[in-house]
């Protein structure tokens, strides 16, 4: 039983994800996203936006790469998509601190599996893991559209700096690039996002 | 774009599983477990503890139930896994209506493929449902022993009661039965479950 008692120790481990607080606000509860139920979204986005992905993408791949990708959060905690070149520097040395001690509560070879699947979201060379970012860039802007404005009014976002992150959409996914492009104009002529 | 639409009209309705709250208590945040983070943690559980479904099971498609089977939550409300049967009755109608207007929100052809995923989680008749199930009884007793006794103590409920829950474990996997009845026994001796 050992393999399953340090697999039960990391499943355990994990709950922490749950009291990670992005800066994301939630329309309907009235407060800030966890990191847990943030990475289920984008779970649930893989899987209704499958056909969305270049055709030989492997959802159920990055159906794991989203489950997982936040987990370094545990330790390292949520950085804001907008937050400077140093702080983000400093984040991802701490992210891969973090990937270090998480994943090695793990059986050898499966931590090296699920690390590796970690470093590949990270590294954004496959067709999957370009999916995976676009998801994880897209859902922080509907949940904005949702809120009516959110994270963009409170912070003083301007469409400019929102169209900066649409590259990583469409590199994920043309269709859902365009999407995006549609909702930052939407947004801009309802007033919860400043041109 | 009109499917992309309806698929993001359904990407955006699922965000009020984030709003609703399960008994299960969160030993780290310090408050009730929603169900999109439950149903995140059952997902992490499908990827890590795999290897011990009964062999040919297809785990993405254990992945994907589990992502879903809490949306009919969104109109049904979660109910205690120890509320009484006419209570039960009740949610399931409950709930099936609410598997009708949720998953009718997406395409077509997608909205009954994932109405068959949740249909199959409910039925519990393949091994892929059986797993799934087995999951979701499993989490909230993790969930209580790190809490030193959670919706236990809260309830009073005793481990007779809760060895009932322990067969639908085994149905889904002999190995995480057989850890289960050892979580409940060292539960019982180090007192967060009356025996």
């Amino acid at each position: 039983m050992e393999r399953l008692d340090q697999q039960m120790r990391f499943v355990i481990e994990i709950d922490k994800l749950k009291g990670v607080l992005r800066q994301t606000v939630l329309a309907g509860p009235g407060r800030r996203e966890n990191s847990a139920e943030h990475s289920w979204h984008l779970a649930m986005m893989a899987v209704t936006l499958a056909e969305h992905a270049p055709p030989g993408t492997d959802v159920g791949r990055v159906t794991a790469m989203v489950l997982l990708h936040d987990l370094v959060e545990i330790d390292a905690g949520d950085l804001f998509a907008y937050a400077d070149q140093a702080r983000q520097l400093r984040q991802e040395e701490a992210e891969r601190a973090a990937a270090d001690r998480i994943f090695a509560l793990l059986p050898d070879g499966q931590g090296g599996e699920l690390r590796g699947l970690w470093d590949e979201f990270e590294e954004r060379r496959t067709p999957e893991a370009r999916f995976a970012r676009g998801l994880d860039r897209l859902q922080p802007m509907l949940a904005n559209l949702t809120a009516g404005g959110g994270t963009w009014t409170e912070h003083g976002i301007t469409a400019d700096q929102v169209l900066a992150k649409v590259a990583l959409i469409e590199d994920g996914s043309a269709e859902l690039g365009a999407f995006a492009r549609e909702l930052i104009s939407d947004s801009v002529s309802r007033g919860f996002l400043a041109s």
